[in-house]
């Protein structure tokens, strides 16, 4: 196997969320057991973007239909995103992360927030880097650092050992930092836990990137969907040196603005400048029409955000009384976004088995654990941004299938 | 200087077509000759997409909307774009260019061309491997492969020297070929130059990839501008090994839909998997709600296409005739696309200096030579896919300053 065969072996995407479909069929049905269980199909990879789940910010299509009759200033921006609109999402920022940002110099918009956590990466690792990323974390953090040819250092995170903090492993962190890590990517709330780093780990980050000289890169697409009670600590507007940091935002959690691909990075102005250069070869600039729908972000009549947030804390609860009812699943109370991450009892099949049967048997997709962590052969992710009643009744078919296959 | 410096140092965008905002103001105004010239600003950089040069293609938006209120079907397609939509336009392009495709293999849609062209070059490249790319072509392949850590093997195309090719070095393709290349890129119709490669040009290109293993990738962004008399060739139709080849396709320019960011790979399936595979990591997807738009594509009125192309036409000749009357300029008369690529008489002045006067002093934006080829010291690209009377105009000031700063 050459160099490149080699480089894409290991970004295999079968279980990648969303892409469930491409799946081949189930060569063996040997193992199913039972019968197939009726019910509203749900797909908890993603969350729904729907009128009966949660449809994009009201006056969304509006502001892109008003982009498209702009024109051309519209549809060929600057690679890094029309100048006005970067100001005005700067100003925005700035107020919610606590510290300023530039629109002119700090900010970049792209294509998704997969895009900006692509070029903050390619802006600061290169072949033979060191960087550290969490596990648990996102599923695409090991396969950019791969696909960059830098070098995986994981970081552990025990979420389900604390409550009080997101339960990032500190010596864990120090010693990645200490063997010559350049980059520490993070997601913040963590994606898939849905847990929010304290303000203590937030402190020790900084004062080992400012010790260490790595360069922070932080994933906060989750941070505006905090539940009742939680405090966020924002690194950027911490004591860390603030040319070591790219914080990555966008609409298409909190607001389900995905259909419109928009991201949005805040960082160090060299950094920005880079992924601006990278961003240039990769996909030009963030669709020039879609971005025009950045004006509703931050400017949403706060009665529908709160009401939003309360939604998802409700299908939270509901969805976590009816998983407690499994004698040995183990589930901490997401305190941000949209995901749960049980650890689910001991099973009598592989976990990619199951998911493939519940799948199958139960019209249920979830995200296999495996995904977002090597070790996390026993948890599956579910984004339960969906509609309140149907994902309580494909819960509820969940717990009947892993009944089934305990071993 | 470390390792990443060096190589963001290479990926300079300063003179990018559409970048100009971003040049820092003239240092010195002592070079400026003569008055400021009044007249409508004129941005050849980029076609112009308002209803007083050209309009995307009638009926987009209205798709758009309805994939908005598909909802998340539509947001969440596969990443590499929704099913059913695929098999459409792999259907389309299978008639287009002349050989079968299969939607479901052998078919990708990307944020934007540009999209497209990282992900194929990123699935045959890597870091040490040779790449050839034609001299002159799109500004941003010699930055992805030097981005990929690969190789720039450039092969010659001497485009004035020829009426009836588009001018390819051939004993140049082959020597490069010989030397151990894995890939060629090239667009046709070439951008910048507006030529097309002749039936021999891509019979051989066929041919010597086959012979020495080489893997293809054809741009043919422009390739359904063709004006009157043009011959075409697909390559993918050619003897060329269909598991060598990817060709791109997109509809932002003849169409105009550039804002809503869409491009099209269509190959080989193991190939198609890998920029799939890529994709995941840079972008997720193209934008779900604007693939709808691509319902359009190949499906306008005849009448409508023929028409747009024939004012593209009438443009160019206009333009043309102006250009002409500049003693020492040489224009080939482009055979498709949007594109003038004029070598300018020797001038008192710098290339990049006399772009920024032709900017500061005449409201005129052009692309320098250098983006496409290093040896196009004396040449600017427009894109002529403006306003017609407001183009002339501009060309007619352009012509001005070319006689003010001549050496």
């Amino acid at each position: 196997m050459n160099q490149i065969d080699k480089k894409f072996e290991k970004l295999g995407t079968d279980h990648a969320p969303g892409q469930e479909v491409r799946q081949s069929g189930i060569t063996s049905e040997a193992y199913l057991r039972g019968e197939t269980l009726p019910g509203t199909p749900v797909d908890f990879s993603h969350g729904d973007v729907n009128d009966d789940a949660f449809s994009p910010t009201p006056g969304a299509l509006e502001e892109f239909v008003e982009g498209v009759h702009r024109g051309g200033p519209q549809a060929y921006t600057e690679y890094r995103g029309g100048a006005e609109l970067r100001e005005r999402v700067a100003d925005k920022l700035a107020e919610f992360t606590g510290r300023p940002v530039s629109g002119a110099k700090e900010l970049i918009i792209t294509p998704g927030t997969q895009g900006a956590l692509f070029l903050a990466l390619g802006a600061t690792a290169t072949a033979g880097d060191k960087v550290a990323i969490v596990r648990p974390d996102y599923f695409a953090n090991r396969k950019l650092v791969e696909f960059l040819g830098a070098e995986v250092v994981p970081v552990r995170m025990d979420h389900l050992a604390h409550t009080e903090s997101a339960g990032l492993d500190r010596e864990g962190l120090e010693a990645a930092f200490k063997s010559g890590v350049k980059t520490f990517l993070f997601s913040n709330p963590n994606n898939p836990a849905g847990v929010i780093y304290s303000p203590a780990e937030i402190a020790r980050i900084a004062e080992l990137a400012n010790r260490y000289g790595v360069t922070v890169i932080v994933d906060q697409l989750y941070s505006r969907m905090l539940f009742r009670g939680q405090v966020y600590t924002h690194l950027r507007a911490s004591s860390i040196d603030a040319d070591q940091v790219v914080t990555i935002m966008g609409p298409s959690k909190t607001e389900s603005l995905s259909g419109y691909r928009l991201g949005v990075a805040i960082g160090a102005a060299h950094l920005i400048d880079r992924m601006e250069k990278l961003q240039t070869i990769v996909s030009l600039r963030a669709p020039g029409y879609s971005q025009a729908v950045l004006r509703t972000w931050f400017a949403e009549d706060p009665k529908w955000l709160q009401d939003r947030i309360a939604k998802h804390e409700a299908i939270r609860d509901d969805l976590l009384k009816v998983l407690h009812t499994v004698a040995g699943l183990t589930a901490r109370t997401p305190q941000a976004g949209s995901y749960l991450f049980p650890r689910l009892p001991a099973l009598g099949v592989s976990l990619h088995s199951f998911v493939l049967a519940l799948r199958v048997q139960a019209g249920v997709t979830v995200t296999p654990g495996t995904e977002f962590s090597p070790d996390a052969t026993d948890c599956i992710r579910l984004n339960f941004s969906q509609n309140h009643e149907a994902a309580v009744q494909a819960i509820e078919r969940t717990v009947q299938l892993i009944e089934r296959y305990r071993s």
